[in-house]
């Protein structure tokens, strides 16, 4: 028996299947093109494996996760050239009988992060994923249920509290300008420094700047959900950045709320090598079975 | 059969009977003395309606809320003078054999109004209720669980974009400052005007910088959880308050994310006379029951 996964990227597909135990039994990946040459890739990819009985997909969005909405299944209005209003999941309908779930990136790798916690002795009931890299997302879990009811969150696009030193920025959101995504998405680091992010010392105060606007993502996401842990991934991310992070969130929340020690409750993936979405798409595919 | 409910406040108790439609059929409200006096005014009201069959608890706070958690039903830290560290729901258990739920003051409104929303016909399956009163705090429902894992949610903390022409207060949070409780909650008019808010005109600007926090509470409720719903009550609270409010939300949001007419998103209270809790209380007794 195998769980298929789709980790549907603006850049590359990364499809898989894996055992019940949710590790890696096979997986490729390939560019995302068009949408009917790139989803044919992935239905010939699983039907080489007789034995899945399930499959998730993680997709980038903004895509239509309610059941009940006529274009559920959909991506719907991106920014990706092509793909908008395209039926990923009836296409994929069309080719296999076998149940099918559907969510966003950032809830699979929420998923693949919670599931893998509980399987290695950890009590978490609830998780936060945020993923900081192009762009600025998270995926949620509260008591086990996804948050999301009239649509996926889109917590990227929440103010924040301006650093000090940082008032002349305008920010790079086209629809918001200084939300939390037009602060500290990657590609703000051209625009403050000039430089790449990966070519910005830890030392730079631009690295400041940055920690105490994930770390009011942090605060934001504590006082909504009081999750057991929050995780935080993508290209930005780094464990020195972290440590940044953590002490700036201890700062603004000045010993209100006790989460216990912020090593365990700011954290980078447990899941290595980008795996987080693929474990959580088994864990959801299999969680379809019952 | 009735519903009981107690809906402890800080300054007064309301204790009230109610049947399966969840209706008032007996109300009484006493002031918030010592722990012991008034919970045991609180069970002699109870004592005389043999039948209730179940009760709720929407309470002050902080409270534990964590069902495993040793001080489980307990008041824990409060500035209300000889309440930290209360036995609530044990006290009350002692004395009654039938159900008894224990939640949050805002998570009794929320949930009244979730019910309520639910049996008027609408199609409400999220809703956050904001109360802006001396305090800022919220209550919290996605797809029928409140939010809140490791404790309940404390929204009124959350940090915001400041508005620019309110940069030279500091707030008033004797935790935070500026939070959304530090900028918005009932004393602060008389900081910014020397005057209280119900002696301050909709026409004063300090209004519209109001409005532009409350609306970024609107935001962020909306951007982490994507509810049908965003309910405000509270002294501060008022439709002309919320028309500006909405106009403010409109301009932040900028068309990112369509919730359907303003009107019906961001709204006072249906259920009248500061009735929210009472009704959500009655609700989740009859809850305890299924």
């Amino acid at each position: 028996m195998l769980f298929g996964s789709i980790e549907a990227g603006g850049t590359k597909f990364v499809c898989a299947v894996g055992n019940a135990q949710c590790e890696v039994v096979d997986r490729i990946q390939f560019p995302t093109t068009t949408p009917t040459e790139t989803l044919q890739r992935a239905v010939a990819y699983f039907k080489q494996f007789e034995e899945v009985v399930a499959l998730s997909v993680a997709s980038f969005g903004p895509i239509e996760i309610r059941p009940s909405a006529a274009r559920y299944g959909y991506i719907t209005e991106t920014p990706k050239v092509g793909w908008s209003n395209i039926d990923f999941l009836g296409f994929l309908k069309q080719n296999f009988e076998f149940p099918i779930y559907w969510t966003t990136d950032v809830n699979g790798s929420a998923y693949g992060e919670y599931w893998f916690a509980q399987h290695t002795g950890h009590s978490v009931d609830s998780l936060v994923y945020f993923t900081i890299g192009t762009g600025v997302g998270a995926g949620m879990i509260s008591a086990g249920h996804f948050l999301g009811s009239q649509g996926h969150p889109e917590v990227g696009h929440v103010r924040l509290k301006r650093h000090p030193d940082d008032l002349a920025f305008d920010g790079i959101c086209p629809y918001h300008r200084d939300c939390l995504e037009g602060l500290v998405a990657g590609p703000t680091f051209e625009v403050r420094t000039g430089h790449k992010g990966m070519d910005v010392p830890m030392s730079d105060h631009v690295w400041d700047i940055m920690a105490y606007y994930v770390a009011q993502a942090a605060l934001q996401s504590t006082l909504f959900l009081r999750p057991t842990r929050i995780v935080f991934g993508g290209g930005v991310v780094s464990e020195p950045f972290l440590v940044k992070v953590r002490v700036a969130f201890h700062q603004l929340m000045n010993d209100y709320i006790d989460v216990g020690a912020l090593e365990d409750y700011i954290v980078m993936p447990s899941i290595t090598g980008n795996g987080s979405a693929t474990v959580g798409n088994f864990a959801l595919a299999a969680r379809q079975l019952d």
